[in-house]
């Protein structure tokens, strides 16, 4: 860190402030220019407040950080190495991480019936999704909208992985709900709206259940390392960080605004695998092919795909879900791209991928 | 709200969504017009999502709420009388309420000793503040930051009550929390990160204790009226709103863009009373009192002000904190100012008004 | 400015930059501390871009300006005195600073007729206006939309001069107008969209003629002030700064988001005098007095609101256009408010100001 | 256009607007319903104003354009088929279009000196770029920052295009300078800053010469689209739209946020070509090149990209220019990507592509 003194800062205050730092184990280095003094500090900065060394002196003018102010979750921390999250599913573990193969999560917005349910996973699961997404608890800005069936629709959630052999990808929104949750998901999810919930981030850091971290509406890519941050501090080394849009001045044609160049950003200042959601980004589902692809091509690891058997009849987000179809197809086209990227050695279906009708009459089986 | 159907769109589709709708027990009245069809839908449509409406098909091009989301939170549900809110505190009630006096809320950031909080309480009242205000729950950005002392910190809260007969007004953060909160807060907060922690809002609103809901950094003023609206629908009517500056592109001198046009935006949508924070929208306590003086010529009802005896000793939030010295001044300022809007008959504060020397003499008795 | 090399910067590197450096006349202070090292630049670095000095080396991880990057628009330059813009009008000069009387601006949006900015002037006048504003050509989003009548209502604007006395305030749009626009005007105007046209401010620059300079809908204090320099650099002193509202993601109740804390915020950088128009910020005549009021409150040193006689039939921004009796009862407000906050010795109209209606029959005279 | 009337609106006013709005030869059909009274307007309502509408009665609630206020700009106004930009070269014409090849448009922000563009000029073409960009004008945000060699750098690219028989891209900034930078430009760009200059707009409007048009720092879509519109309506069709990057909250590890959304949703609104920049979007060369495969995923038809010879000692926006190495090197791994999505038939370089030292020598003969 650097703290830049105002000119003429008296040389007993710079004194006063280098003193005080001492005895928080920081090592002050004094830096005099023509009009300015600079202090860099020495030591472990990391866990300081830049504000809280902005109090020691109305002479300070500015307090810079230099080193980020993320540890656990930079990639120094694992020499630059990707980390890998192994998430054990009943079809095997499944690993997302830089140098593996993209993962696909798909699924509807909210868990409606068994029906329902199981046959999207059915059918994402042909398409060649790993893990199925289907909220229980759902955040709605209304209270008279539909909030999510809650604990009935975990259980739904498990039926559906009994019946494919899925990995769980679902929302916790309250630490109370934490243990249900956990206990059917395989990978909890943080949504975007609580993001810097900290309690509910504490909570998940003091299991290992793999944690998908979703950034807020309108966090800062600092903010949201910062929210890693307390997951993995709290022991928790299994965070996966997904985008799904932020909030800008333009909300007339797409729900948020997907800022894609987070990946690359990310790759170079974490080592987390980084997932993109390009439903809830956009907002609609003309727009998710589109998005999906750039997705791949900027380097993600991992795809969340809103899926849902008759879109028009969702009990929320419809307009941003593929059907079943249009998901087998939007496969269809990622196959090759995830191919060309070296991202799929084979396309993440069977080979003999039935079309869609046939899907159909499997899953009827 | 209105429907508009593409142009071009089928009439017997036109037909199957209005049939729909009347099984919502919604009567839609059709527009024909010579590009597009417009359906008026006539009924209680708070209740229903707009993109619920969306689902129903492909031709529909756009549907417009036309009645605001929010019921209870509106000005029509109080036939456009404002709400009073009054808070039993030990030296009497007060009322948060457009007719009402200004309210004054000060207090430091995070509560961290005894002789700390009843110095700042017992200076806060001399100056002319209803309620003290300080954080036993902080959620701050970093892990490494300081996190408040939690439940040791509300017990200080309810010395520094007792000392001074001051109303309390305190962070929860986890539903968990709640009743340990309740139970030395005369207002509970909810802070702008948790604006739409929607668990938590339930739960406060499942009580009677007045809840103070600060705005979201991003949220829509809508949104903010949404999260009141949960709060209400739960049956708690004790709500105040507090904006606290929101997030711009622009965070070089201040730490949030004060919003307070929100004053009479709100005005004219709602009957809940409006408290304005100029210290955490700021960020820095050289700027608080023009903007004190700014909202209360705006028209708000109530200010929240920062205040620690040692801002450079802070735990948090130094920077924007005013001194006792600097708060009693500010009080001095504003009297007249409150006078002058009719918001105050008679001065805040004591008439005899000690200096405040003598105030810290008397905090030393 | 202070430059930061990469961890494990090759200290031959460092040397070299130094040297580079030094061949800009800049002294370079090297500071090195355990993991960086620092550079501090000493000299005159206000005309340096980080960005050039960022390309100096792979090894910079940051250059960070301690000094502002504006200078004449700094309040150092002027020894922290508030710079005073004094206007000649025919109704004799008029001065725009902090130490003076607060100067009110008023009138419609463009300039429509003969009789209607004549009867304008004649009533913001009689109410306390000591300028018109009128457009001539009007900045406007689409290209079917009224675009101004241009040249002729210069013409206009000078006739409603001649008949009250009034200074004038117009935009200019086009370094092709501003001659003729100069010749009328006496305070040109630069419109938000402008903000960042170079050429423009160049061109205004290097002339004596007054700048009423508007700050871009997503300009930073920085970048406007940094337009502002452009001005003074250019040899015109004579810069008014007006805050306008800027674009945030909330757009659905407010035209734009007005930031009042810029007030203070310009007056801790700068010695510019500093107007504010409620008018476009909020987009709605109903929220303007309360925001007039604020603007007063806030410290601001003139006010600029629009008014129309008949907004229902105005060619643009009827909205939020007052009427005249509007205005007039708006003054009638602020009036007293200005007194107390010392920036109105005496009521801004004749002592004996006639109710609208005797206005308009002297108007008719 | 649909007016929603205000519940309680009198019927004489319902009906003294729809008479107005009869006098402007729109038809208006009334739909009433149970709370409010909704006007559906008839008739070419494009070309109005909604303000010009809400101004008409204080009874009007709101009103909602439903038809977009884009004209030309719209893919109905071509049936849904995308336009063609053919822009004549001396290498041949090269046309921008969603059924064409991609075109690679490349070179350094300024034009620093001849040796340098013209290196630069053989460099790009001979690693598969068809334009070469250039700045004669640069519009700084400081005064004292380098602002181009102006007319002597229109001569220079005059060189490097008899050179190399590129296309030059070059930005037009003034009115006054338009027909010098068109003696030069096969594309004349307007910048984000001036994407609202309306002079300039209406000016190379009423030339036939091809113009790219930015996207400014915040302008919604459909503010762009609108400036596209006025060159449309000034009579000239030949119009390319450049995303860039916009402005959002966070500023700390990209320059801007690149929207690569507005891909499919351009392509939804409009037929008009569409090209990324991904330098100046992400403001840093290792950021460029997963950005401009993801642009290339997403469906551009066109890539901006800043190339220097030497970014280090570059005159202005180093930071973000690859070399010709790294550009040479990321055209390599575009081409397959380009040939995946069907939009190079074969690479773009010639086949038998120097590596970067040959071309060096090439150039020096």
């Amino acid at each position: 860190m650097i703290i830049v003194m105002k000119s003429g800062s008296p040389s007993a205050e710079i004194e006063r402030v280098s003193q005080e730092l001492r005895s928080w184990d920081i090592t002050p280095e004094k830096c005099v220019g023509q009009h300015k003094v600079v202090i860099g500090l020495v030591g472990d900065t990391a866990e300081i407040d830049t504000r809280q060394i902005q109090n020691l002196s109305p002479f300070i003018e500015q307090v810079i950080r230099v080193k980020q102010p993320f540890k656990r979750a930079s990639k120094e921390f694992r020499y630059r190495e990707p980390s890998e999250v192994v998430v054990p599913t009943p079809n095997g573990p499944v690993t997302f991480g830089q140098n593996h193969p993209l993962v696909i999560v798909a699924g509807p917005c909210s868990v409606e019936n068994e029906e329902m349910i199981v046959e999207t996973a059915r059918g994402v699961r042909a398409a060649g999704a790993q893990f199925l997404r289907g909220g229980a608890y759902k955040p709605r800005s209304s209270p008279y909208a539909f909030q999510g069936h809650g604990e009935s629709a975990l259980g739904l959630l498990g039926k559906a992985r009994e019946a494919t052999g899925l990995g769980i990808i679902t929302e916790v929104m309250d630490t109370a709900d934490l243990e249900k949750v956990a206990a059917v998901a395989d990978v909890v999810q943080i949504g975007a709206r609580n993001m810097q919930n900290f309690s509910l981030l504490k909570k998940v850091g003091a299991t290992l259940k793999p944690v998908l971290l979703k950034r807020g509406l309108s966090a800062t890519i600092e903010e949201w390392l910062m929210a890693a941050e307390y997951i993995l501090a709290s022991g928790n080394p299994n965070v996966i960080l997904c985008e799904r849009g932020i909030r800008t001045f333009d909300r007339q044609y797409t729900r948020n605004t997907l800022d894609l160049s987070v990946v690359p950003v990310l790759r170079s200042l974490t080592h987390l695998p980084i997932m993109i959601d390009p439903s809830h980004a956009t907002g609609f589902s003309e727009y998710v092919p589109s998005m999906a692809m750039a997705a791949i091509a900027a380097g993600a690891d991992s795809l969340m795909i809103e899926v849902h058997p008759n879109p028009a009849k969702a009990l929320s987000d419809g307009p941003q879900s593929l059907t079943l179809e249009g998901f087998e197809q939007l496969m269809l086209e990622l196959a090759p791209l995830g191919k060309f990227f070296g991202r799929w050695a084979k396309p993440p279906f069977a080979t003999a991928t039935p079309k869609f009708a046939s899907i159909s009459s499997t899953a009827s089986i």
